[in-house]
This record gives C-alpha cells, structure tokens and sequence, in this order.
C-alpha cells in the first residue's frame, strides 16, 4: 500500500520548518486533526514538542491522539510541561486521555491524574484498569443510553440532553434503571417513529456484546464479523460499561497486520516500527540466535558429506540452489497456510486435505523447477548422473516443502502455539537439512561414495 | 490471531451434515447471517449449494454476502439455478448483489441481469461498470439525502420515507436539487435541534469525498484515517453517486493484510486461499522460476570458489550458516522497513536515518552472531585464521543484510515499484552473494587460495 503525503500537510511541515508557527496553526485550525497528525509525526522531536506546546489545546489534543504512530504520540506526550499535558487531557475523551495518561511513567502520571477534575480523574482511573489490550482497554465510557421504560418522545428528549456531553452516538443504548444492557435502539427506528410509541418495542437484541477482558483481536473480529459500528461492554451482572467503535477496531487491524508480518520476517511482533535501534537489537536477536542454532544443524549436515562434495565438487553449485528453492516454495505455502488459519478459512476436519494440495503443488512446481536444473546441469557439462541427482533433490525438496509449509503452521495452531510466530524456522531448517540430505545422498548412491 | 468457532456454528453444522436442512433453517433464522455464512464456508460444495438452496431466500441472500470467503460465495451463487439466483439477487442491497452477479461468467451475468426488475437491473448494471477494487466497486447507491433548502422537521419527514428503502444510514448527506453533495448532517444535531432550523444551518463540510475511480486500499485509507463511519462518492460536477461504508473498509483492510503477507511470502497477492491446487500452481510457479535464476546466481558465486573450498573444506560447515543468517537478518530489516513504507510512518526526508538505524542494528546483531560462530568454530577445531574468517563474514554479512533490507524498499518505492512484492528476492540473493564472496574472499586473504 504506497501512502501519498497530501499537499495540505505538505504545506503544513513546511511551515513549521521554517519556523511560522503562527501560519501554521492557522491551517491547522482548518484542517482535520488526523493531517495535524500526520505533520506532528514527520517533525523532529523537538519542533514537534514546540509545536504541541504553541497550538491551542483542543488542537494539540485531537492531533496528538491522531499521530500515526501511538508510541510516539505518547513519548511527545511524556516530554510536555505538566500544565500542558493536564490541559491536553482535559480537552480528550475518556478513552484517548487514558491511552495518553498510560503510555506515562508512574510518578508522571500519578501526577497528572493528581491535577485532573474528580469526575474526569475517576473515569481515567477506571479505564487505565483494564489491559490496554482489552475490550475494557479500547473502550470508551462515553455511550449514549436511554430507559427501557421511556416513549420514543422521551428517549428523544434524553438524547437532546446527553448531545453535549458525548461527541457521537452511532449507537443508543436502552438500559433498565440499574444500568443493565437490555437492548440497541437504532436512530433510524427513533427518528421515524411517533412520539408515544415505548423504546421497548423499537430496540432490537444486540448483534453482540463483549466483556471488559475480551481481547482487543476478538473484539476486531466481532465488529468486522458482524458489522457493527460499535459493540457494548458489559460485566458479569449484563451492566453497560462502555463502547468499542469501529475506528479503534481498523487501528487494531492494521496493528495486528503490522504484527503478523514481524512475526512472518521473524521479529518481535511488538517491536516499535519508529523506535530506536537498541529497541531494535533487543527484539531481533533472540531469534536470531534461535535461527543460528538451526543453521548450525544445516550445516552440520553439510560438513558431514565434506568428503563426498571433495570428490564430487560439482555439488558446491547446486547446494545454495537446492536448499534455498525449498525455503521459498516452504514460505510460499506457508505464507497461504498461517493466512488461511488466520482468517478461519480452514474449517475443521479439513487437516489432510489441506496439506494434501499442497503436496500437490509440491510436486508440480518441483517437476517444473527440476527440468530446469537438470537443463543446467547438462549446460555445465556434469553428466547425466548429477543431471538426474539434482533433478531428483529439487523435485524430493520442493515436495517437502509443501509438506511442511502446510503441515507446521496448522500442527502450531493445534497445539496452542501462535502459527505466524514459529513456523518460518522450522520450516527453512526442515528444507534446508532435507535439501542437503537428498542432493548428498543421492550422490552416494548414483555416483559411489 | 487465532479463530474460535462458536458453538452456535458447530451446532448448526452438524444439523446439515446429519441431513437435518430443517432443523438448520430454523436455527439459522434466528442467528447472525454472519454465523449461517461461516457454516456455509465449513460445509463441502454439494452441501453447500443444498443449504442454501433449501433456505428461504433473504436468509440465503445474507448468508452468502457474509460468507468469510468471497471467492467461494461467488462459486456457490454461480452453481444456484437461475430462479434461486434471481430471487437472491432481489433480497440483496445493491453492491452485495453487484458483487455476485459481477463474478459470474458474462453469459450467466446477461441470464440473471435479464430476469430482474428495471431499477434494480439499472443499479446493478451501473455499479458493474466499476472495477470491482475502487470506490465505485465498492459503494452502494442506496443513500440518505435531504435537499439543502429544508428545515429540520421536514428533514426527518423525509428520513420517515425514505426509511423503507434504505438499510441503515449512518450518514444523512445534504444535496442540492441536482444532486450535488452540499454536506453532512450529523443525525445527532438532526435529532436534537428545533423543528424549524434550517438544515443548511446544521450541516458540516464532508471531512473527505472521494471520486468513484479511486483505489479501495486509498478509500479504506481516508475512512481510517479520518474515523469515519462512511464516505461519499461523487463524480467529477460534484454528484453524488453512493457512499463506501466502514464495513466494507474493515473487509479492504482484512485482503490487503492477505495481500501484503502473501507477497512477503513470495506468492502472487490475488490468490485464492481456499483456490484449487491448480490455481496455486499457476501463482507460484512464476515467481519460483524467478528465485531460482538468482539462486543460480549464488550458486555461480559459490562454484567459481571450488578449488578454494575444496583445499579448506571447513567451509563446507560455515557456507549455509552465513548465507542463511544474512538471509534471516535481512528479511527482518525488510520486514519492519516494508511495513514502516505502508503506514506511511518514514516521513520524506528521512531516507539516509531509517537505512542508518538499520545498519547499527546489522552491525550489533552480527557481533553478536560473530561472536558465537568463533566459539563454534574454534570447537570444531579450525583454528584461529578461520575462526577470524567466519567471524568477519558473519558481521559483514549482517552489515550488508541490515543495508539492503532498508534500501532495497525503499529505492523500489521511490521508482514507484510496490516494495513488498519484489523486496526479498533481491534482498536474499544479495545476501547470498555478499556472503559467498566474504566468506571465500577473507578465506584466499588469510589463509591463502
């Protein structure tokens, strides 16, 4: 997805850079918070500590929670005199203020809690509660209720009076007088009823609710699954707590789609994308080290048929080709195979028919493949011999790689174990050895020790 | 993200693999259409095309429009009879029936098109006019508008009827008498100001527009990026045309994220997950062929050091140990340097700092595994000059890996090539190559040819 910087934020940067904060926050008063965003993000830190700190709250406020990157959103944040920050959070709704409020140090943000307003101290406390990873975590305990007792009239009434309070309701609630959940009036049936008709007859039964702990991907999966422009929070007792909306569940996606290709190129599913290179050190070695340990086993295989590559030494060509064409048809059906379980796109029972096609592929792509080599190798003037070793190796390699891109990922998941996370080493390794093995082997028994 | 299955789906699966269709409608009937298309999904094809002929028709209609593999509804719809397909087509809201009837064969698409009823036909027929991944592809005409000359009251008069026609609505837009977007009417300020207002008082600037040839990845860019549960589509005079809702956002987001681990993984981004074996064949084949000609390419590398290898034959051990670990520290440089591209998060200018992390990283990383590959070989007894050999390539090639995994996106984008699919071919063959070349280069230096 190639991102175009629009001219407006273009032109915004600009004069930031050239030190016209004045004109600069003219646009920005114009311009929609989310292209305020994206120029905080491109400044340096400092300029862009400046620039917060100029703009009027109700700006600095709806930018900083729209800056694409949420770790830097924060770590500007962190970097704010207090009276700024608390002003900042003022201005925010409960949710982002607790993201913001967060994202702090302990001793910073007890202090910034110390300096809010009771009622707005009280709802940032309870949402910092929950797993910022959470339904209790996304959700904000702004919503827009009425009684399930009230007429259409009424509930009309009551809106008018929450208008001020609650920035949009996509969504109205209809709760009994101890505040639990018992149904979703659609504006559409509110706008176009008569006045004294009861809400009890207009709701309709929630498509889905979730509990505060629920985590974050679920409830992705339950607003996209279902098409809901928001999901009630409940606890235990079926009490209201809040809502999730569908904005927060597209920045879960994509975190989530950032995330599985980290895993897939073997990083730290959490390492920060803008962090810096220590952060970055620490994510990647450990596997990096995991990914050694198996190279080592690859070329242990290797070392062991040195004698035979001393006689043969032909070989020392087609050792890389073999073993790396197996790691690319393995990550290819990988690739397919972790997308597939990810989006529920294999059904139950469906275990052999799956690693089954890609066998097949396997197979065909391995004849193709080997036809080629074998076309090479008698170019090079190797004999038949080794046309047909290596012909054999790549055809054998390709097939287990089928095999294993389809067979790792979905044993993974069965066992609990993340398939995004683990599979690739496993995989390469598997091809690797295998490759080795064949080519080698192969060679014992067509052209002798 | 691992998927549950629900228990409602299992349970309505094994009401029509037992043969119970009955017992499975009146199941369906009550759950979210969501649920009935993920058991369609489950069930093998014969089955499916039963069921869905079996049940009554906006339950088949919605079931088949939810089904979490559109590729597979499309097969399914194309299978119906005739009649069951026309009636389908009737239950549905435009762009789902579009969507369908657009993935059938031309003739099977005329067949269908002629049964239905003018209107409907004309709308299906407009929207097929659009390719299928832009925002005309992906809009509905069914809109809610109210004329910029009325009042309040007459606006949710006209809402009342309109009510019928149209779903759900989101967004109310305000139009001119011939149709021209003039704003936004938030149903809040709508439903709680006085009867007499003028709508034109209550309106807001549209945050975004965007034409009906525009990309869906940029259209699912500005509904995420600007929040927004909806955006108009209006042609060049300023018309609307329909609106792109978020849900189908979330659905653009869900392929794109396939889309992008799919070329990771060096498979052709359209193909079909749950697709024959054939199919697959057909997508990989292409690019394998092309990874086999660079590995041809290290394969040359490598043979052109035979004599060398075959005089320290030590180096068989140490070959796929430093091409694999550049190999894997270049895929993860790739890996956050392609992702930091599509979230836009490496603004202009900073080309020369996000390759300079990336080198620090490559550097530190490969002390490290230098580190680790001296104590390796100095147990396997190859003395201190190889020792220092493998050590030196390690870093050097964790250092060229680092390099590459930044520059080779970023160039690619800047010549406006798509970074994530032809990234990690060159980046692995680059590795393989620089490491070859270090590790028999250092080994003729110090040891001698």
């Amino acid at each position: 997805m190639i991102r175009r910087t629009s001219a407006l934020v273009r032109a915004m940067l600009d004069l930031v850079r050239r030190g016209n904060l004045r004109g600069f926050i003219a646009m920005a008063e114009k311009a929609e918070p989310a292209d305020v965003g994206e120029v905080l993000s491109a400044l340096d830190e400092k300029e862009r500590i400046q620039a917060v700190e100029a703009m009027p709250r109700h700006l600095s406020a709806a930018a900083l929670v729209e800056m694409p990157d949420e770790a830097q959103a924060e770590e500007t944040f962190a970097a704010l005199p207090p009276e700024a920050a608390v002003e900042i959070v003022e201005e925010l709704p409960d949710d982002d203020a607790a993201d913001l409020v967060g994202g702090l140090e302990p001793e910073d943000r007890r202090r910034i809690l110390a300096e809010l307003e009771t009622t707005e101290r009280t709802t940032v406390e309870q949402l910092l509660q929950y797993d910022p990873e959470t339904a209790g975590g996304l959700m904000t305990r702004q919503v827009v209720t009425v009684l399930d007792t009230a007429t259409a009239g009424e509930a009309i009434e009551s809106l008018r009076r929450q208008a001020e309070a609650v920035e949009d309701f996509t969504t109205v609630y209809v709760v009994d007088a101890a505040r639990r959940l018992r149904g979703v009036l659609p504006l559409k049936r509110l706008v176009t009823s008569p006045a004294e008709r009861p809400v009890r007859e207009l709701m309709e039964e929630p498509a889905a609710r979730v509990a505060p702990e629920e985590d974050q991907e679920e409830v992705a999966r339950v607003i996209s699954h279902y098409n809901l422009p928001s999901v009630p929070v409940v606890d235990a007792a079926g009490t209201l707590l809040g809502q999730v909306t569908f904005d927060d569940v597209i920045d879960v996606v994509e975190e989530e789609q950032t995330e599985d290709i980290l895993k897939f190129g073997g990083v730290s599913g959490d390492e920060e994308l803008a962090g810096r290179w220590t952060d970055a050190v620490k994510s990647r070695l450990p596997w990096l080290t995991v990914n050694l340990a198996t190279a080592f086993l690859a070329g242990a295989v290797a070392a062991s048929f040195q004698d035979r590559i001393s006689r043969h030494l032909g070989l020392v060509f087609w050792m890389p080709v073999i073993a790396g064409m197996g790691g690319n048809a393995g990550t290819q059906a990988l690739a397919v195979t972790v997308r597939r379980l990810a989006l529920g796109l294999i059904p139950p029972g469906r275990f052999l028919r799956t690693v089954g096609k890609e066998l097949a592929v396997g197979c065909i792509n391995g004849l193709a493949m080997g036809a080629i080599a074998a076309l090479v190798s008698q170019f090079l003037g190797q004999g038949p011999r080794l046309g047909l070793v290596v012909t054999a190796s790549m055809i054998g390699n390709l097939f287990i790689a089928g095999f294993a891109g389809a067979f790792v990922p979905m044993f993974l998941e069965r066992i609990g174990v993340d398939p995004a996370v683990a599979s690739s080493v496993f995989v390469t390794t598997f091809t690797d050895v295998c490759g080795f093995l064949l080519l080698f082997g192969l060679t014992g028994w067509m052209l002798g020790v």
